[in-house]
């Protein structure tokens, strides 16, 4: 269960990495679009993070289809092309990618949790380090989508 | 867009209550199908509020296919599946209502935000105490998973 989990991930983060330079592209805000390369350079090292896991674990990398992930992005992709023209195509990019990040949190937890429930820590630590980085993006998104909401509302039509 | 996104959580509630009542047939643990009856009771109420929700703003209620809540779902299924005859099963469902709890809490915290800055205080309110209602159902899968996990793997074959 753990490992598939693992699996799980390895999929999501790599789908994120696709995911994220098409929502760089569409954001109009310098701000995001710098959140969101920063957001790009974590997720590719965390995948690295994920392949040391199953090493520490004694496994080989592996991924398996994470239908979640799938969804989230269809819907991710939705959002934003349906909001393309729109002044408020930030704030539906940060609706989306916290949807992404709050995917990852519950399922780091879970891992991080298992991880040390089977004894081994250093894998524990590594999944932890990711989860903080995770909860710390979704805290950055809330920040950002503060102004980039009143935004979007002082320039709607009316 | 907080009126398609009212509508996503409004077809992801409906899912949900399909959903609950599989995974409590498949729990083995009293504590656990309490917990998730609660729940269910819960998400009926919510999907009440949330029609309250399309009154307040002038609107009919409606819904929207979630692709993120049938993914979620899915796994669910999957994970529960691969695991009804093992000492597992009641981690298993944890870690997947988890993801969904997640996947609620991401989206009210949005809806929420985006009712206050439309000026429907009103909405705001019922959205909130929703989101509250999702927060404190993740932290009460968190505690009883300290104990199912324990469970798990005590029974699990060495």
């Amino acid at each position: 269960m753990f490992l598939n989990e693992l699996a799980d991930m390895n999929d999501a983060e790599h789908r994120i990495t696709k995911a994220l330079p098409k929502m760089m592209e569409a954001a109009t805000c310098g701000e995001l679009q710098d959140a969101l390369e920063n957001h790009l350079e974590e997720t590719e090292n965390q995948i690295d993070q994920l392949e040391r896991g199953f090493e520490l674990i004694e496994e080989k990398p592996r991924t398996k289809k994470c239908p979640a992930m799938v969804g989230i992005l269809d819907e991710g992709d939705e959002i934003v092309a349906e909001n393309k023209e729109s002044p408020s195509i930030n704030a539906a990019i940060i609706a989306a990618c916290q949807k992404v990040e709050h995917y990852e949190i519950a399922t780091y937890g879970t891992l991080c949790t298992w991880a040390k429930l089977l004894g081994s820590e250093p894998a524990a630590e590594i999944l932890q380090e990711i989860l903080d980085q995770e909860k710390e993006a979704d805290q950055n998104l809330t920040d950002l989508s503060l102004a980039k909401n009143e935004e979007a509302l002082e320039e709607a039509p009316v």
